[in-house]
């Protein structure tokens, strides 16, 4: 059911600060800010050759990642984002094995513009799980 | 400088429970679980088309991943591994940036048996950085 690992999402109170230090200190290929409104965030994305990380940072009052940044003011590791070929095959295949779904269970357009949906972080041992249809 | 992403590492509180729950809820292939009483850890291998992710538990007393399942006992995300082609030269150029290397700075035999580093998690935004050289 998982294919690819599409990105690791992490989220930092400063995208600006982040670039930089990512730039400097790893000599990181780091793409320009973009804002997503719908999703509340500024992202980046360090280009790594065999998957991506993605660098979060709060874009709004009712931004998805303030109560993260609120829990981790310095920032820390966010969510994993798995590729899957059929996102509602991969929910009820899920959801039989007694997993949770995040918000009201049907697919979300997610930052990529691909359908997407949340896995409760408490079914995986605090890790929050992205699943992306592509 | 940055190369492959070898491995996203999770600390959790039970492997067993950890394994089943990726096996029977999101179909994944994971591998059988190891001991490695020198990094104080036992680990499985979550594997995906383009990386891997490493689930960890604590093994003996002085287990490197005991504190942050003290902070976080359900468990959560623990590190990037990035690959590098020369880990003192990568070393070299991220300490003339200005950025920390944790311990005495000196590479340390890693899980798979190659030289390793880890970065101060306080000049990436409270994310752990490995680095490997492959």
């Amino acid at each position: 059911m998982l294919g690819r690992v599409n990105h690791i999402a992490l989220a930092v109170p400063d995208l600006g600060r982040a670039v930089e230090q990512y730039r400097s200190m790893l000599g990181a290929s780091v793409t320009e800010p973009e804002a997503l409104p719908e999703h509340g965030v500024r992202v980046v994305f360090v280009t790594l050759s065999n998957t991506k990380v993605e660098l979060l940072e709060p874009l709004g009052a009712d931004s998805p990642i303030s109560a993260f940044l609120a829990k981790n003011p310095a920032g820390g590791m966010h969510h994993i984002c798995y590729e899957v070929d059929d996102i509602l095959s991969a929910r009820d295949s899920l959801v039989a094995a007694g997993g949770r779904v995040l918000g009201d269970g049907n697919p979300k357009t997610g930052a990529h513009g691909k359908p997407v949906l949340f896995l409760h972080p408490k079914d995986f041992f605090g890790t929050l799980i992205e699943l992306e249809q592509v």
